[in-house]
């Protein structure tokens, strides 16, 4: 794919949010973000298949938002980071064009603030 | 529809991203944080037709980041922060997840304070 910096083309990032909008795919990345898993170990706690695990893995992979191995058996899927930072940073910029005029997501924003700060104080 | 608190149904945000993987929907959230736009107003500085703005406004409205009113003649569309809100919520949900065993979002969360502190400089 096409990148130059921190540019993410208009596609990539309809990508990202459509793989966003199903709730396995989101409960999917949450266990990714535990560490790298095989289909089979995906699939345990979810009350589908593992052929239907697989075809939320495709999007997901399509979206950018995780990579397999393919030369190792087990194929572990684990996430990548830019796809989903491109997100973040298109709402980033949202609430920035938003905030001069509306308060209400300058109260979110509050809460990510006091998020992050208690995050660094784990650091 | 039922909420209580915080607490987002899966299908809303469902609903939310699906409304965002689009450029036009993005183009149009983007042009609501400016105030309020009839979808006269909206339609202006896109190369689609009115119908097709009003179709990408009642996604848009379905998932409840937008709302309109009914007895004004023009039915203006405005933002609602709520639902945008709760994205927002999920992504950082799932960094915190994340950010135990991984530093590239980390550094993404570090522009984002960077870019708290300097919207806190403005106010």
């Amino acid at each position: 794919m096409e990148r130059s910096g921190y540019t993410t083309h208009p596609q990539d990032l309809d990508a990202v949010f459509a793989a966003l909008a199903d709730p396995t795919r989101r409960a999917i990345l949450s266990r990714l973000a535990a560490g790298e898993a095989s289909v089979n170990e995906i699939a345990r706690p979810f009350a589908i298949s593992q052929p239907a695990v697989s075809r939320h893995l495709k999007v997901l992979e399509r979206a950018g938002l995780i990579e397999r191995d393919i030369d190792r058996q087990r194929r572990p899927a684990r996430l990548r980071a830019e796809p989903m930072a491109a997100a973040v940073r298109w709402l980033e910029e949202f609430r920035e064009l938003w905030s001069s005029s509306f308060d209400q997501l300058e109260n979110l924003l509050d809460e990510l603030k006091k998020a992050a700060a208690k995050g660094a104080e784990h650091e």
